[in-house]
């Protein structure tokens, strides 16, 4: 049984990660979808918002799990049992920065291959920071994310704009 | 009459910026250079500086107004009447995130277009982040800035720089 | 009255570039299709079907004409009083080209303009080239041209791939 | 069963390739190495000599067969049932064309995927041209090919070069 | 007598930065390795400690000395009469902001050069950023630095960790 | 004494190229600009044309000869006994495949490191290619080339454009 992990922050999910997470299911036949805990970032949502929201979206995907993890990715990858790693490339700067890693991951451990993945064209520029900047400002998310999570989205971070309030002050 | 935005940050505004804006006036009737209110970050100057320079430099330029704004550009674009947004194009890397606002704007709204515009080759590589910093040690930004703003520039930022303090101290 | 010149071998036209039509004649009075006559590239339509194809699909578009022209492109600009430059932009690699183009026709003649425009994500990275290959083969192109000239396309090109013969052949 | 094709030019495969069919060994149960018959180019290897090169040299990694095609890539893997197509990624110049195509193919039929991998970063930068240059005045090729195909690849190569004369010749 | 100053942060120094180090020598008579002390950004080595590890592994490269500044680069050029600037290239995003930095050091001051040279393949990619994140969850460095640094990089990133705490903690 | 090899096409020499050459001699006690006499290609000038052109603009330039070579780079470096290749670098593009060839030299002999210099940015996007476009359709190529070769390569291409006829007549 092959095993592969598709590492990420997902905060929040979009459909381009989905498009990536079916493609990859008709690759390998385990795809771990593992959410990065990662100290130095602060995320819009908390670690067990992003689970519930992937493991809502991913119901009735063949081979999907759903988890999340903290340190090295390869030390990761190693204790679950994948022998890949599944990267969505986007544009050109995503490439260069994956391919850095990719390579670094090999030098630390040769026992697992990045493998990368395109999404379909409409989806091709879309990023989480993208879908947080226009749900803070009450702008249309809906052909961004899956349709189930569009409300949940906008709630938390239309109400997040307004704690931080108005900004920069002056006159 | 056509309209467009030319959103940006200009903190400060730069000769490659001067450049843009003098571009899009001889393309469209009325030109609006919107600064850019971001909560976020932390600007060097504020909105009321960075507005003030502007009108100064682009007084006589026909068609030129002055405004600022919060939130999605693309309902600022509907409010003001736009069809356009400028974009000033440097390098690549600029055109990979523009590309992808570009696209994002578009699926929101499709009423306005992105339109870039590139400056003359010696203003190509040129920031307001590069301006700062020179600015900051006591360079000579007078090849970067419009004349009439270097005095303001460098009062301000030298300034700064010395309410800094010397940073990291070790011995 | 402003008027842009939208240059481009258009062998064929696509739909990226019938986009690309269709925003700048919302910001210019009056564009002009420019096929260029270069005698270096052996087409696979003439200037003639080119021209006809074009013409086809932009009929009921206001502002557009259908024109080719041979020589230095600022050359044809000042002839027909054009101001801008229309360039669609899709990757990253055309905009490095396209740069160096508008650096040099603005050293040769500063009095127009290059507008750079893009196309919607679906039509992004679709070239001409592409449509030749796939039509030459018997793939489906009715997701890449105007509807209109698929079959006048696909004829040409498969009756030009036959004529080519086997190719290498060995056993 | 998972089927995948790693398409290309092969001429002649190189180290760089032989790590990738490697690769996409362990991640597919069948990989079909496919020698893509382009009429359009004039290979130094003929068809039977890269496919015979192919074989000697993956003798021994399970599950790769080798095959040459023409026409459209979409229809080959639609009629050996492979539901990817491998890429072996290294530069980002290759990237964008690569994207291109993946998005192109999948546009033209959904059934398969493109799945990108990368070489070691000591093969990073290779590719058969600059295996041909070197080879064919005479310099060291034993680093970029497998070992039991140097001898063959330099016997044709220095020879073709030989039979191509002096070139231009000026006093 | 040629001398060049190679800036950087150098936090920690790298097999990479080494290898550029050691080239830099064959070109220039005398070749100042220069830490630059950046109020803004918090460094894991303080500036004692980056100087004290460079003079570890530089010693017995001829002409190469260890210095540490402040301010502008071209300012400290002209202090100790250097007329280039050595920078080590890796990747594309490298290029586009080192091509930036250089085109505006020499409008500052042209009695300075940019000098790009290359690190070898195995090296390319490779990062202070990437050593600190390996380091600090206890993954193996010795391929990323000098062998006399592993320990004391170790150390001291894995110490920072347990410091940190477990970062995001729920439930 | 310091060798460095300056290699190109120079199909004619640009400012570009000029200005490179000025930087380099200002590095290196001597350097070689190396006329690449490449049987694949068809110049616009001859050998002995370009190294004719160069002795010209170069005379007075401390340090600088001219020659011309054939074969592989590194083989020509050995023989002048050079330790570095000197390339200007323009455009993101360039660079990727200056890179690739850096690696390759490298691989095949290591006792020459490659040195990439930058242009002022007011040539930076400068290539002989687009010279001659510009010079065949009779356009000024003043600013691109030095003055004194200015006739000499506008006669030469004129007269070849004239030769080649009309390109592609039809009606």
């Amino acid at each position: 049984m092959r095993t592969a992990v598709y590492p990420g922050s997902f905060d929040p999910v979009t459909n381009g990660h989905l498009d990536v997470i079916k493609r990859a299911s008709r690759i390998f036949d385990r795809v771990i979808v593992a959410v990065l805990v990662n100290s130095a970032k602060k995320p819009a949502f908390s670690v067990a918002e992003r689970t519930q929201m992937l493991s809502k979206v991913t119901q009735g995907i063949e081979g999907v799990e759903i988890d999340h993890f903290n340190g090295l990715l390869v030390d990761y990858c190693k204790k679950v049992g994948a022998t890949a790693i599944i990267k969505g490339l986007r544009a050109v700067s995503d490439f260069e920065y994956e391919f850095q890693m990719a390579l670094t991951n090999r030098q630390i451990y040769d026992g697992v291959d990045t493998v990368f993945l395109t999404t379909t064209s409409e989806h091709m520029y879309l990023s989480s920071s993208i879908v947080r900047e226009v749900a803070r400002y009450g702008g249309d998310i809906s052909k961004f994310v899956p349709q189930e999570l569009t409300e949940q989205i906008c709630r938390k971070l239309i109400h997040e704009e307004k704690m931080a309030g108005s900004g920069e002050v002056e006159k």
